[in-house]
């Protein structure tokens, strides 16, 4: 274990469902400032490293939003699963104008790691994600590192599809609700990539989902769940892109989507538990051909 | 329908567990102001009216609170349970001083009908919740009136206990989450009720569920759950109170103490489906003899 690893604050600890709700801070090399995340432990992980969920959060979020507002871990205590709730943005590390807008710098963060000053010097979510803090969750709770999946919501929804096609061995199972599908083609992705990566077009591909899809598809299928009556959905998340994109490259894909549903955490709780199903049943659960239907 | 009762304002509306969960607004003639509440209805609303579970949510709280944090929809989507959730204490009609602490004033109305100026102007919840927003539900919603239930959390499971023992009829079923036991005992009990009601403690009893149960114990079993980790356990909520004047009037109590849990929003939901089961049983379920076992 490292010393950036050793050094885990705990900001709280709860009991929920029969195991442990907590919410943590470390130094992160990779943001170059501390960060927090959630962490649930079910009751298996008393005894035993049980498998890891990751859930990506959506803009204006925080660690907090899913362990309070998505019921997930009544499931994760049923099923056996770790959850992971990393936050959104660097807090600490305060750059000018990160809370100009909520859709940009504090809370947006995009799961990128960015290349433009100054957002490049805090601003690498997706290598803490994906490089840091598996190591550091790791290292403090006993889970199977062999053993992940990833999913989330809106951004990041986005982040979960991105994180999982560019890292295929790493996370077994991915699903996203009303992810931001397309981000280079989107208001929401057009500022936040030109901000964080800069004006070249060519830099954005490597974090849109509907462009990675095209090139390396992975050999699971991936679920997808979208609201009918979202708000965001023709301008923002064009879940047909990313349906169009899988269809070309042959990437199974369960795509549904859901009338009556607009994008906030009543749609992220309803179908919570088809997805911690479907992530149960890749990492947890007994392989049974068909099992999906 | 009254001219008040018609006047029913939607805040917002969202598709949730199949059904939908709602924010609405009506002007209030207990309380002399616009008062907020929450009503969850069941898919089973649409083709037909169902039961009512009545939930009051405790310190700091509002109406959103129980559907944003308390996963319970899931549980009222099977069951076929309308979630009536009351807001906690008037907000438009502000008084001096009711933002001044957070346990009295602003969501902090403790469910009584207050008898001191100037908080007798507006500060009644008791009469809103157990006479004039029953009608105002009836009125504009699919519901069985005579099939109601109540339970709550902290100051909410307080006021569950006090609306189902002074009125027995009108709620089939009763249950509490770390309810404020003994109110008359408590600092938040004493600083409320000298508040709302005055310092002469006779007027006290009427909304104190340790003294009324010894008064009209009712003939259903009641269940309380309390957690252990709770800090204010001791010092606040008393429900060895509660508990011995349950059993020195015969009242039948489901006391269930559990180590490990503070009084938030994990231990909530943690629970919640025991008492949503518990309820359902009671008004929407086959009645068994023996099922609560």
């Amino acid at each position: 274990m490292s010393a950036a690893e050793s050094a885990l604050r705990v900001i709280s600890e709860h009991g929920c469902f029969g195991g442990v709700q907590g919410y943590y801070e470390h130094d992160s090399v990779e943001c170059a400032t501390p960060m927090r995340f959630a962490v649930y432990r079910p009751p298996q992980a008393a005894t035993g490293a049980v498998p890891v969920l990751w859930y990506l959060a959506g803009l204006t979020c925080s660690e907090e939003t899913f362990p309070v507002k998505a019921g997930a871990q009544r499931l994760a205590a049923e099923y056996g699963l770790a959850l992971v709730a990393p936050d959104t943005s660097p807090r600490q590390a305060r750059l000018p104008g990160d809370d100009a807008g909520w859709d940009f710098g504090l809370a947006a963060g995009f799961y990128v790691d960015a290349t433009v000053a100054p957002w490049s010097a805090h601003y690498r979510l997706y290598s803490w994600i994906t490089r840091e803090l598996p190591g550091v969750v790791a290292a403090h709770f006993a889970i199977r590192a062999d053993c992940q999946g990833i999913f989330g919501h809106s951004m990041g929804g986005h982040g979960a599809l991105v994180c999982a096609l560019r890292n295929p061995g790493q996370y077994r199972s991915v699903s996203a609700l009303a992810p931001i599908a397309a981000p280079s083609h989107c208001p929401w992705g057009e500022k936040a990539f030109g901000g964080y990566l800069g004006p070249d077009r060519s830099h954005w591909s490597e974090y849109d989902a509907s462009e990675l899809v095209r090139r390396r598809p992975r050999d699971d299928e991936m679920r997808v769940d979208q609201g009918l009556a979202d708000q965001f959905l023709a301008r923002q998340l064009k879940p047909e892109l990313f349906v169009a994109a899988c269809r070309d490259a042959g990437q199974p894909l369960d795509y549904r989507a859901h009338a009556g549903y607009d994008p906030g955490y009543y749609f992220v709780p309803t179908f919570v538990p088809e997805h911690l199903a479907f992530h149960a049943r890749r990492l947890a659960g007994p392989r049974t051909a068909g099992d999906d239907a």
